[in-house]
């Protein structure tokens, strides 16, 4: 998702500044919350049919709000020496496990509400 | 930051449950929102000198939380055609231009509060 | 919002574990950042047309959520020593002035995006 | 916490524009995390013995964004048609139950971390 190069950039941004100093799990947690929402920000008041149209006019601030996301994700990624690739495929493994492909296709339904009949548009 | 195989995963996994048709840039940056808010809540009461061990001891959790956050960006990523890497990189020229290494240097003060003597603990 | 016998029964409790220790601006912002987005995760993958009964469904943890924020927001009020109908009543002046009714009215664009022709359905 | 005349003014200011069309308790739970993050923004990167003089140097924002938390939370309250008081108190009996004095005083620990020694500062 992010090449070596961009990782690299990602951190020498932050050693030039020396601010890995106010970076915790905590700080960049809540960094990543508020820069998530000032992308859903753009958004939140636009209907569902409007969306493409209203992305195409705020495009720039969309992008801006993306990466300011994975920025901190590589952060974090790195603060925390995860290897997001096993991380993410482990945590595939265990939604793969709670949503079954033939009781999950089709429904936004959350596992704890997957039955037998479990399909219907709904709540993941 | 993901190989292109995980992304894949990550993709496979959405399409074998025919889920795409939930993902807008409103639901995406939704679930982003709340899944960052979910990765803070496991620390938000956590003292700075205890965040060490109460990672540790909910490790497992912390690791979830990063998957689910780097998972639904790979979805925004891969919907809104970006490219990570360039727009990243855009965004840390404009970092680098508001938080000069000079004037930004160890403070977290905002680049709006940055001036000739903008050093000293603060708020970015 | 709360009658008085409420807010005093909110600050009883704190005071009674003493958890004030554990509350400042930024951790009480924090924690109501938290319970907004779980307020929101009940709803985030429901389709408008099925929101209506998605909260029927899930009224009791819908209800809970919503006195988590309020709860917060008693703490923050208290703790900052607001008047808080005085806050809220200079917020709702200024925002009266950058949604002018004749403008504002049944759009949903942001104050920064109402010109003269201001009209048609968008982001605030 | 509001009295009947703010509340009515906010119900008012909204009638006037009619906004009401644009509120469902996702657009409202969505906006109250957007505001949420806003005032978490302001203390995201203040070290906690740097908190007081932050929130006194930025008191206008501060006191604007709680009065959007509440201005928001009075829309949800109302068109959720609840007794607050009520589900306040249901709350914090609910909240009694899992943090009893005797083992939750003085610990951030949640209340699935609570034992008969658990004690220590943690997380909530």
């Amino acid at each position: 998702m992010l090449s070596n190069d961009t990782r690299q950039a990602i951190l020498a941004f932050r050693a030039e500044r020396d601010w890995a100093q106010f970076h915790t799990v905590r700080t960049l947690a809540s960094a990543l919350v508020v820069e998530a929402a000032e992308l859903l920000e753009i958004v939140q008041w636009t209907a569902d049919d409007g969306l493409a149209s209203r992305v195409a006019e705020r495009r720039a601030e969309v992008e801006a709000e993306v990466a300011d996301v994975a920025i901190l994700l590589a952060y974090l990624v790195n603060d925390l020496g995860l290897d997001l690739d096993a991380v993410v495929r482990a945590k595939l493994a265990r939604n793969a496990a709670k949503y079954p492909v033939e009781q999950a296709r089709g429904t936004s339904r959350k596992y704890t509400e997957l039955g037998p009949t479990g399909a219907g548009r709904d709540d993941r």
